[in-house]
């Protein structure tokens, strides 16, 4: 794709600063790199922000009529609303007049429009969520991230395959290592269904075995699978406690003079640990097994944010992920 | 029990420090409270780590001529070898030589002797673990934190009612609530397991409804409840980040002078709080279901962790745990 510009097309509706913000990242990213971007979403309020910039021929508007709302049931109201900027975004992946698309909207309503518009890598059981989580090596992807509550052994070993695949375009890495999560090292640990994933996995290139709670943290592997209710929970609770422990730490900062003018002095590194820490800061999730590259962004997404995504989806969309994903299969 | 003293068997052999720390320990508990303490292990080994102290007649030695050691398989090692520390110290519970058995050895082995030695409650489907978390609002009683990786509905709603017997006798509280680990608020979240344990648990005083991953270390519920697979992962999980994140903060530290000299005017509070938030610190996990209280402490404990576990293993047996389960099942 040396010569040809990749084209991202954006939810310009979705996302709690939307269309405000999502129109400046997106600017932002067309005059930071030779990106192509689709606004897609209500012409007029589109054009009015759009007015705020200089002219960008890298910047384009597809008018949509209407737009999923964060209230609606997902599915039903991707179903209802053909023409919602979120449908439309993913269409444009499917016609081939986008190379990606990407929604700071309702999760639910980008996993239906692109399940929906775009389909599955043939061959795909279960679509995934892939997450980017730091770690004390750097980062690590997890799957499923809350797409599937329940998810078989042969399901579990399909994520291996994708997360593998998401790790080597995203994380740039070669030959990423996948791990399961599980309750022990041992091939015998953990249910059943763990068992089997395990076995089944074992043909998976990369695979490093069985990975416990604590080696997400550490990094252990680039790339750990588990199901969507483990995941979710995961996630939720990294999330939790992260933030649990610094507002712990901000009070004990608090309780005398001398651990004040400490937490002075430490202000700055805390702040730039903290968005080193920070799950929120990688942002996009990816839905893998999709037929094209589908990425959700942060609802709480500002300019910034929003230009981060649109590099990233790009960076994906760039390489051979989804021939990757369907060779190895 | 207001006149009669509370009983405590020892497994005096099990630690990574058994017998030393675990006798100092044992002498320290009975010096500070009025707790009679069963050394059970080798009696000459024993005996020459008592001569330490002065005679305290409330410490007194049963001769156990065997022990498991940490790298034997527990359930098989706990059959043939019932004359070991940890076994003998579990048939003084059955026996009614003792109100309560505390191990800091192997904990398979400490199970293995609690389910074949003293049994289990009668009606209780499956025992777990139930383990105590620092929170946010003080702490949490988790359970199954691995004896059981796959729990089905009904033993799922057993562990609610175990763990609010458990939360009322340990922390204290008159009516805890207690809620289901899951994906999401709505009792239409989760695995058709979780829903339908859900439905089952709206039976249970003090049913909360789900809780999410960000809860735990908020603490919403003071009982959490999940299967042992999802137990084990959160437990390593909040272990592994939270020492990952004092590591990251040791780092930032010692980035500069600046940062130095703020780190050691912090030094106490960092380490009060990182003890506050020691998820060891809490150290004893309880067999719950089984009729007797069997507690497993940290392999690490040294004589004021084993000392902390006396004391916790006597408030338990004080209190009408066993026939609360009992009239709650």
């Amino acid at each position: 794709m040396s010569d040809t510009k990749i084209r991202i097309a954006i939810d310009a509706m979705g996302g709690d600063f939307a269309p405000l913000e999502v129109v400046k990242g997106s600017f932002l990213a067309a005059f930071e790199s030779d990106i192509e971007i689709i606004l897609v979403g209500k012409e007029d309020e589109l054009k009015g922000e759009l007015d705020k910039y200089d002219p960008n021929p890298a910047l384009t508007i597809l008018d949509a009529p209407s737009a999923v709302e964060m209230g609606e049931s997902p599915a039903s109201a991707v179903k209802a609303k053909p023409n919602s900027s979120v449908s439309l975004a993913a269409k444009l992946v499917l016609d081939g007049g986008a190379d990606a698309f990407i929604s700071f909207g309702n999760t639910g309503a980008a996993m239906s429009a692109a399940f929906l518009h775009i389909g599955r890598i043939s061959g795909v059981l279960r679509p995934a969520i892939a997450v980017t989580l730091p770690t004390a090596r750097g980062a690590s992807v997890l799957l499923d991230a809350g797409a599937n509550t329940d998810c078989k052994p042969d399901v579990l070993k399909q994520f291996a395959v994708m997360g593998s695949a998401y790790a080597k375009a995203m994380l740039g890495l070669k030959s990423p290592t996948v791990g399961l999560l599980n309750v022990g090292e041992e091939a015998s640990k953990g249910s059943e269904r763990l068992k089997e994933a395990h076995a089944l996995m074992s043909g998976v290139e990369g695979f490093y075995g069985n990975i416990e709670g604590d080696d997400i943290a550490k990094g252990t592997v680039d790339v750990i699978v588990c199901d969507g209710q483990t995941g979710n929970i995961v996630l939720k609770l990294a999330e939790g406690l992260s933030s649990e422990i610094f507002s712990r730490i901000r009070i004990a900062m608090s309780s005398s003079l001398t651990t004040r003018l400490a937490g002075l002095l430490l202000k700055k590194s805390f702040q730039d640990l903290k968005r080193e820490l920070d799950y929120e800061e990688y942002g996009g999730a990816i839905l893998l097994g999709i037929n094209g590259v589908a990425i959700v962004g942060h609802g709480k997404s500002k300019a910034k944010a929003v230009k981060n995504g649109i590099l990233v989806a790009a960076k994906i969309a760039s390489k051979n992920m989804l021939a990757d994903i369907e060779q190895h299969l």
